[in-house]
């Protein structure tokens, strides 16, 4: 297996919630404030007690309950839900989550964020002992684990398996008695616990789902813990001891929403000093700041304030852009149509310009973003990127591109910035960026306590089926290189 | 007739392009950068030269061609198109524009944005001589009055008609030889000429449409202008010599785009100076300075550098909610869900707020923000807004609501305060609002330049069908206070 | 203007009921029944007794309405639908009907069956006179015509408005507080009363939608009569007194539903006695009788009767084609796919088959049935039409096919058999086709009380916008011959 | 397990086609002649030789169809189909066939028509034994079945597979180089193999798909066999040799296509010759004959013919009430509001009615259609049933009533002619029902070879997982009787 292939679960959200009326409309406005984590498909599987119900559709959470009595045939007491993330080429209903299992003694429904290293392993292993799977997903692996220990309890042959699946994961299950959540060892994924106002437990990818809802929050779920939530309550246990704080920096950086927290750190919070790292460490000659919008309009404020410089608008997203189906044919793209970003010509026009962002993957937008301040009229187009340079790919949720992609895997920071034609470039450095994700009381999460295996190559474990391909694509890269 | 009843093309977008291929796909880019206009409906009708196609429909743009054969079909070498703004209670598609009329001598389509103020008086004689309308739209009437004109050419009539009709009004006209656009004597509504690189000639309500076309702003329509464009290049015409620009102020307050250059003036530069100038006159005591999203943003920058607060990402807007069809029932309101805006408790918690906003109208969502901030655990909330008291209806095509619903025609700065729960408020002078829409060298635009009368109820022009109800409010309102 | 320009409300469906709640629910059942009558659109006004609400779209019934809150939408004790034909080439949702107009003295709803033969005509006049008109229909013409009267009464308005346009119609109109149905001098198209077990009247193109409702039968409009319907009860007058039935026989041959009943003589008896005339006309030697389904099923019984031949089911049309959007290549319908209609071989094969249709227009359909009926193993395929050689067009509301289409127009029975392949042909004559559409007491109707012009082509009324080009017509055809 | 848990593969339709490009559009014509044996939902898999691809949706073939991008993403040289019958209670997409299944060494779909009675219990030993299904189809069982035999080749596993299902089965299987099709040993569902003119084969429920494509007949699938189709062409092999051929009786009796051949045995006619016999042994006196549309008429035509008398169409049957889904309130019900069927009361008033049906199975049908009759007019109304009483569940892919639902199951003749108000009632015997299912030359199928357990409780096979709930209703019944 190649480490080209991506998990089909990446990038997702998860939320689930345990005892209260209402609990299908909880998880629809759960879900609502972890749409951005995944915008191709949605769903939600709900118990009342006695039955599980599925509902799941590709398109946006408000596309796929466009119809209310979708949401509300859905009625129940306890239910779990899923935003997938959008990915090219594998567009089947069968891998929209959660997905639900009949059995003759039971339901079991299914969600999951993340990445599992050794799907592919796992998964000829139990083909060729008769396993029949309905999806591409990763995820389903874990139910078919569970079901070979039929010796065990449900929860004893979940922590089992747990113990039997690696890399980064954040799983939540749904029987009609109980509601699961379980973290990775290194909990790469957030996962967090709320309390509604009523008492019942919710979990989430990230607070802003407890915001949304008034949920109180409770406590983040730690590395290889095991939540268990019934009638009688909460029960936290480890599926294992060899755990390892690992969260993933990406989170920060670009993919959690500015007002979730994360391990006690708030993430605009961490954006907006990364910025201000960056300003000390890459300081630059120009008359404003920008940042483009949405995601490093954060790091952009933080670099102005640092600089002293103005922080202006200078970049306009279009908030319809996400919607439009028509496409500007190549002749208009020639001409000029551009749907995605504007720029201000009243702010840059003879201006230099920093310009803000969160990071260069291929450095296609990079150069189209000089291009279009430049058009107009910025007499300068200083690049500043609020994390380091992406080297190496994410084998635990986060969908990077490959690492014959990653501009910086194969080009210095010179090169670069001549290909993207900015007049200047410079990246976070990875101590920075450390430095930068920190408590409210300035302490930073412990080093061991963050992923930064893109910027450094530093696996925290061994990468499993991905292993011998990443091994090749390395020295084919000393090769080019030598 | 009470001016209580709204017009129904306020706030709209207009867009035109003619002597080019694909004058659809132009039309339908062009309409896509003017979709914060309106978002209830949208349409295109174009010309191969021959035959005008019409396509409109309910919904967002990208809704309303979803399907990209619905574009195709309307392939032509000219165009006009329409976004329409969402108004309840009127949903009727003979609402959406451009209208297509058919006549035995040949076909006309029509676009409007603005606000007629003597729609009423001539609807009412057209239909006592026999006309028949098909829509509630004040629109409509400009073709039935040119209809009327039997004896002149087409454009004589057109300009006859339009010294017949008063109040805000920019329309494009398409036939299958000529493009029109006209502007109403007082210059209310923008409406600007570009070029695309082949030489064919482009209006739109605002100049970002040009920008995503890549075309050069050729100049501002000015009032009382009428622009003709056939094969034979661009004619500048005026229909009337009566003519003082009194461009509406709340175009640069909220309504036009960040990027949009109106008269010379930026709008974003607009605001961050309306921030700035707020800052000096109502200046406060907090830790920093935070914006309402995503109009207010442009004020609260300018606001925060002038004050040398820090300006922090305090509110987070949900990037999906515009399309979230379900709502949080009233017990799950209760309990906390809310849908639109969110706190970063990382950011307000513990902070005194300067929350700058662009305006005041009900003061209900002035009140949930001072809430939400509080819950988030804000010390201190001090609202700043970055245009004057809205005291006055808009008459010439903004839907401000009615005044017995403007909080500031009734209540004091101080009663408003409390009623909104901020710990103090403020508002920018009239005065520092027109200096605020200045020029890029510093100069403003003329006092009587913009249109300021729904700060100090000084219409620029007779108010023909509103008159006599807007007498009878104010006098009621004199007797509620006396 | 050429007769081939097809008018646009040809073979529709209209229905009315005033004065009992539900009248929404009444109308969508009552269209329902009448489905057969315009498949391309259908829509209803309602009233509530303050005001008139409309919902059209394109699409069946059924699919118009597939959100049942926008038929609850329309709750009122007043209402008329249409369902309206499909005609290609102009599928504007301008043209769908019921038509709302909105004046300032109040509401008029609009619906129509038939073909105005001085539409043009009048349209130019109005358009002369400054009308603008937001359709291509005919029916529109009536509401301008009323308008134009504004010393009258709506009713003496809408009396007058009737002897002015010329041609086929069945007009249904309402207002909150009256609902009038009026037929053309001729009654070419069927309308008739009926009375539902609370009181309430209805009016409907059909018997069959009285049935639908369990509404008595009250009687046929009858030709130049105005219906007014109010809250005193039904009021029945004559617009004009020069009256003489000639009501279309088409509706007898194919178009009406089976199970109506026009001026006493019930559709399937019709087909039925013409189905044996034709035996007698037009007798075979066959081994089974079998008729094209749907429409020819009651003929092909009745031949197969007189004939004493066996009726057989050798012909079956899908029910699931007319929603099939996606057709055979080319390639494939070589390979000998057909959507439409198959033979049963096990009934045909190696039989001598006399096929009974309703009519032959153009001889395409025919050709392909024989065609099939020989693949099928038939030895001999005699073709039996239950209606006379259609040789001129409708003017007043059939969409029967330009002249130049008629193959009948053109050819010998000789001819038309050579090309459609068939071993014999047969057409019913005029006088038995009258003799056919004949009472239960065996009484036909009075000879002119029927249009046979399609066969014999002497059509009761002057052509008016048509008859320069019809003249044409046949003198082009004359030289043909000659 | 209850035998009132239907299946849920009942009464489908499959197709396949091997080696002929646009295979897609040939399986999309041919399921639309199969539609009428399933109107839930539709999907067709297809293989381009190397991959795969799977489309289904819920809903009509042209629904799920709509968008012909959507047919065209399947462009293949091989494929097979599904339609499937609506039940309801379980609306999961993941029911929807053909399955699609991917395994490290290669893709497999499957597509099955009819119930396997032993499908519980080896799914519960499949899921003691780890297998987790996808969905609650017995269908998917026969995958899991092959992949516990990993150690046979692909071919061999299935064989020895279908020789573990018990029941009715009908099971077409797509690899990228391979299709399959298997018949159960009993042949209790119809399958049939033809040729297209370029030489690639077919499979098909019926013969009406192959008629569609303009294929030939070759052969009908026997008992017991495995039919292979690849490049090197077709083979036949016996997976078993315990075949014995049980024909599904009610195929013939309103399942099939009338123009569907079964065994020789062509629907139409064997359906006519029902109703000749009916006609002997249940003479009736009656003005008139008339069959309940659209499966009864070709039976009522068989029995008026015999009887002498004629046939008439004095019931009406819409063909747009599949799709309508707006339903008359109770008021309006009780009002007479009628969706499906009208009596035509031009034929029935005064008249002494025969009335032909296929089937009586809860007798509310047939009751309302009494009322209707007599509502009409009818003066009495004879009810023939062209079938024997059904009183026994079919465990083989019919979806019958249960036997508590069968009224005929608990209530003699007299007492359902009184409850639905016939004034007399006549059934079919099964002598005469075998009879009537006779060959071109008059030989029936041999005894042995229709399965008629439905009216006389001889099930040719064990019933399994149905046994003993099955016993114990038979003996709750004898309770109730005695």
């Amino acid at each position: 297996m190649s480490y080209e292939i991506k998990g089909l679960n990446e990038e997702c959200g998860v939320f689930g919630v345990f005892g209260t009326k209402n609990a299908e409309q909880l998880t629809y406005f759960g879900l609502h404030s972890l749409q951005h984590r995944g915008q191709e498909g949605a769903g939600i599987v709900s118990s009342d007690g006695t039955t599980l119900k599925q509902f799941r559709n590709k398109g946006l959470l408000a596309e796929v309950f466009a119809n209310e009595a979708d949401l509300n045939a859905l009625a129940g007491t306890a239910a779990i839900g899923h935003v997938r993330y959008g990915t090219s080429g594998n567009d089947s209903l069968n891998n929209l989550q959660p997905f639900l299992f009949e059995f003759y003694d039971g339901q079991v429904a299914l969600a999951h964020n993340g990445n599992l290293t050794n799907a592919r392993a796992l998964r000829k292993n139990l083909e060729c002992a008769g396993a029949v799977f309905q999806s591409n997903s990763d995820t389903e692996i874990l139910i078919h684990l569970i079901r070979q220990k039929h010796e065990l309890s449900f929860k004893e042959a979940l922590k089992a398996s747990l113990n039997e699946v690696h890399g980064g994961f954040a799983f939540v299950l749904l029987q009609n008695e109980r509601l699961y959540a379980a973290l990775d060892p290194h909990g790469f994924r957030p996962l967090c616990i709320g309390q509604l106002k009523n008492g019942a437990y919710v979990v989430a990818s990230e607070t802003c789902a407890l915001d949304m809802l008034g949920a109180k929050f409770v406590r983040d779920v730690l590395p290889g813990e095991l939540i268990t939530i019934d009638h009688s309550g909460m029960t936290i246990e480890h599926y294992t001891d060899q755990t390892q704080l690992a969260l993933c920096s990406m989170e920060f950086i670009y993919f959690a929403r500015p007002d979730s927290i994360i391990h006690g750190v708030n993430v605009h919070n961490a954006r907006k000093q990364m910025g201000r790292l960056l300003a000390k460490e890459c300081p630059v000659q120009a008359d404003i700041v920008i940042g483009v919008p949405n995601s490093s309009l954060s790091a952009a404020s933080g670099f102005a304030e640092e600089a002293g410089l103005p922080y202006e608008m200078g970049l306009i997203k279009s908030q319809y852009v996400a919607r439009t189906f028509i496409q500007p044919t190549q002749e208009l793209r020639e001409r000029g149509v551009k749907l995605k970003l504007s720029a201000v010509r009243g702010v840059v026009e003879g201006k230099s310009v920093a310009i803000v962002d969160d990071s260069i993957v291929r450095g296609t937008t990079s150069k189209q973003i000089v291009k279009l301040l430049k058009e107009a009229g910025a007499k300068e187009v200083h690049m500043r990127i609020a994390s380091p340079p992406l080297k190496f790919p994410c084998f635990y949720g986060i969908d990077i591109s490959t690492r014959s992609e990653l501009i910086a895997a194969e080009k210095s920071v010179a090169e670069i910035k001549d290909l993207i034609g900015a007049d200047s470039l410079g990246f976070l450095s990875i101590e920075s960026l450390i430095a930068a994700i920190a408590l409210p009381d300035g302490r930073t999460v412990p080093n061991g306590g963050l992923t930064v295996a893109y910027f450094d190559g530093n696996y925290p474990t061994p990468l499993y089926d991905y292993e011998a391909s990443y091994r090749a694509s390395l020295a084919q890269q000393q090769e080019r290189k030598g």
